[in-house]
């Protein structure tokens, strides 16, 4: 499958990595692809491109502009950073979007008041209802934002069954959606349909909480399952 | 332990039943005990007064006032609804509450808009911390709220280790939490203290996907679980 992967962070590397892997065709997006290849983590005490020197580990993976990437992608992952995906979505643009199904992964998380961080959209609203209201056209799942990215592409990380969701309007794209993480190692069992789009809201919801849990665990080697009788 | 739980719909009853059980000398709150007393359910078809008949199974159960039920109480359970939960402390007033565990059950959610259904308090707050603030020298702790009441007094009606979080800015509280919730069947490993009150954003935000994960299981004989490596 023709695959785009929108966000050069650790995310979506981490998803277009394991997906060429598996052998879809996966073109990464960014703004500006000059300046993705330039950019450093000085923060980290690095200059060492970072992209760059992923990519160079990830050969099979292309970068493009949002446009570029979407163009002819079959299935776009949204995997920027949830405040700034319809900017980026926007770019893409509509043509681009419209009959395609887009997996957003994203979560609008403001650390701009520290901890516990707030959601920038949140209880009437979901990023995934905003994204399906601006491009009506396009088929919007969302999934795989309530765990750590290593998680999303390996389940069998954490032992034991445990769970991921899915919302969305479309059951054909949910279909896709679920292959897409059957492939990635999610059992039949460990994939929640929990409804329509709006139920994205409960999922995004639960970011809070999973950042309490991590911060207490050290790490985000963990997810949520559900016991049931 | 001399316990008030306010709230007379089932979350109070199944405490205040279970808590009996266990040998704490349990008072049951309610703005006006003969209105309370004399309550039917015809929605559901029945003239029996409902709180009546349940006390009836439980006569080691006191019903008061707010304030009857919490003046001599050594812990108060707020298992009232979350919309009226701050009216419903104001009448057992300050004097009654200071100094005191207020152990915090509920959710502020909103159906009037049908589902999913909204939070009144959400994401830069949260009940917890509502009730915090109005009585400063209360000592408030978040638990219990993310499932079913009759897992919250059975967690082995659900098989496997699940989870109960725990939220609160005093130590002391959150201890004098979890012995209570060791007594209801909680093993330790169970008890996830998130950390200060403000962690209660996270775990009252997690009931709209507990309500979709409901809906879908036709029931609330489930509960959250952290699966972890």
């Amino acid at each position: 499958m023709k695959i785009a992967v929108l966000g050069t962070g650790v995310v979506g590397q981490t998803l277009a990595g394991r997906l060429a892997a598996l052998g879809h065709q996966v073109t990464v997006g960014t703004r500006d692809p000059e300046a993705t290849l330039a950019r450093t983590a000085p923060e980290e005490g690095s200059d060492t491109p970072v992209f760059s020197a992923w990519q160079a580990e990830n050969p099979q993976v292309e970068l493009a502009t949002f446009d570029g990437a979407t163009v002819q992608a079959e299935l776009i992952i949204n995997a920027t950073g949830g405040g700034v995906s319809l900017a980026a979505l926007a770019v893409a643009g509509a043509a681009n979007l419209d009959g395609k199904v887009i997996l957003d992964v994203a979560n609008t998380l403001d650390f701009s008041n520290g901890f516990p961080p707030s959601l920038s959209v949140v209880n009437t609203d979901s990023l995934a209802e905003q994204i399906q209201r601006a491009y009506p056209a396009a088929r919007v799942v969302k999934s795989l934002n309530t765990m750590n990215c290593q998680v999303m592409v390996d389940p069998a990380r954490v032992p034991g069954e445990h769970a991921v969701f899915v919302s969305g309007d479309d059951p054909a794209a949910k279909a896709t959606v679920a292959e897409l993480l059957s492939e990635l190692g999610w059992p039949p069992s460990a994939i929640w349909d929990l409804g329509t789009l709006s139920t994205a809201r409960g999922a995004e919801m639960i970011l809070p909480l999973w950042l309490s849990i991590m911060r207490k665990l050290g790490g985000g080697e963990f997810n949520f399952a559900i016991a049931r009788a």
